[in-house]
């Protein structure tokens, strides 16, 4: 890295996300000579207090969004489809969008920078994947290295996280009701997330499957520059707060060796390999939230695909490899 | 059904599942002359009110136990292997055993009486299966009896309930001390429950499945009497209190109608069809849990098997299908 201080901007500092991006920047020693942070009119003036220092909020306005070297967008796609391409037209920023405006647009990188950072190179507009895929794709893109991949099959254990810091606040409120035995109710969420599973995240497509279940087929093949891989995912919400984890099975191409999948998964960026049953070690959101790195564990052969199957579990936080974390990491693949 | 009054016995009656049994046989009137409940040495002189007025636990005996006419077992498995034959042995009661002791043993037969109730007849000794698997088994069976079925994978979203009133109790206070913001510990499950997911249940096997994941694969293939079809499970424990959810994948051997899919899962005793998405209608804890039917829905067809795979969503209440329903419809099953 070289040290060149970055003026540094971000949209919607104030969300879930927003927030951690601050965090990581920090915490990582990103150079930075500036912090400027936008929000909506109502926000402005809101004082955000950062390693530079006490920043005030500004209203948002693509000018002044683009007197920044880095700008990050975490607000919603409508927000980034409307301004994305204006921020990041020649003499602008590095813009990094959160949303998934531009996550299927060919002429957009789709970035985890340890599995494709190279497909960033030159570009102004880079999209940030969905939580999900990013978490999965941490542990699957080494195995594909290794053994090629033929199918896909994932369910997914998602916490109130990926709906913004309203969604974890529902189910605080009503996991307080519930074990008072008062009634409680839902307004983010498509039903109460206390005590239930809801397989519905994001609205349903005319095939059946959510759009958050098709995001994951979509830019796992994208990521992976594999556009007929077959995917399938189901995605439920489940009433925990902020990592998200993944029953994943896969066929390979090639016989499944586990000790080579061990060792590859050691050896992965950003994987932590918790595989150790005996003592009670594998992926779980109580270890994984707050971390940088996405566990990986109860690796074992699905003998369902013969010698070339493995089933596995992976556990991320939502916040931080599914978004903010990801996001600061292209950052500084692409600009310092 | 006749309605010859039956001597009903039940062994374990204030575990989770003991009590329900009570309450599955009151409500659905079967023919009770009389209902003796047995317990340990400590829970004797217990009084349980029932239908028929208010018993008192005796302490369990062999000799006791056997003046019925049909036993239900709520214990487990090493109380099943030690008295299970011997409780059986001609003269004695239809004996129906919830634990896992005798599910494997070819002699026994393993029943979901809606899918197999054939087998069981002329035996003295049922096997009730694992919660997971009857559950799955309600939905499959009608599936595969239509359109074969070459591999199944499943993920599950297990309740508290499976670890019994124990396990209910230990998230129940976890999520009080948690809400106040007050440390919460574990005893009963590896690791604390409360926002957290636990991708381990009953003893890991050298195989690197649970025992828990490998009885799936066993009592499907028992129940379907397929015993080499490719089944692989990852079962998790999540903070939900009674109802187990299951993303269930199947490739099938002739290609899926879903109009079909749907007028068959309609048309099943024991099933609920909830599948409408635009109404936000699919299978739930919330709905599933204290119903008789499992609930099937999110039916898609899945791309990763061309023509021939299907998604599907499952829940149904741990407590009832999953293990006290079930044995109560053995018995109306074999003996009335």
């Amino acid at each position: 890295m070289t040290a060149t201080a970055q003026k540094v901007g971000i949209v919607g500092a104030t969300g879930a996300v927003g927030k951690e991006v601050i965090g990581v920047l920090e915490k990582r020693g990103y150079p930075m000579s500036s912090v400027r942070l936008f929000g909506s009119e109502r926000s402005a003036g809101t004082v955000v207090s950062t390693s530079l220092g006490d920043v005030s909020i500004e209203a948002f306005s693509v000018d002044a969004a683009r007197q920044t070297d880095v700008l990050f967008l975490c607000v919603d796609g409508s927000f980034a489809l409307e301004h994305g391409e204006k921020l990041a037209a020649p003499g602008g920023p590095l813009v990094i969008d959160n949303s998934s405006a531009f996550r299927r647009d060919p002429k957009v990188p789709l970035l985890v920078p340890e599995i494709n950072a190279a497909s960033g190179k030159g570009h102004r507009l880079i999209a940030n994947p969905n939580c999900t895929t990013a978490i999965l794709l941490m542990a699957l893109a080494p195995l594909v290295a290794l053994f090629g991949v033929k199918r896909v099959i994932v369910s997914t254990y998602q916490a109130a996280s990926g709906a913004g810091a309203e969604g974890m606040a529902e189910l605080q409120e009503g996991l307080a009701a519930g074990v008072a035995g008062k009634p409680f109710t839902n307004k983010v969420f498509a039903h109460p997330l206390p005590y239930n599973v809801i397989p519905h995240i994001d609205v349903f497509q005319p095939n059946g499957y959510t759009k958050e279940e098709m995001k994951v087929a979509w830019e796992t093949r994208k990521i992976l520059d594999m556009p007929d891989l077959p995917v399938s995912c189901t995605a439920v919400r489940i009433p925990t707060l902020r990592a998200h984890s993944e029953s994943v099975t896969i066929e390979t191409v090639r016989p499944v060796d586990l000790a080579m999948v061990r060792e590859i998964l050691s050896a992965a960026p950003g994987v932590r390999l918790v595989d150790d049953p005996a003592a009670k070690k594998y992926p779980m959101p109580i270890t994984a939230t707050g971390s940088y790195d996405v566990e990986v564990g109860r690796l074992r052969k699905n003998e369902v695909f013969g010698e070339c199957g493995l089933d596995m579990f992976v556990c991320g936080d939502q916040l931080l490899r599914g978004a903010a974390l990801n996001a600061v990491l292209i950052a500084e693949a692409l600009v310092i």
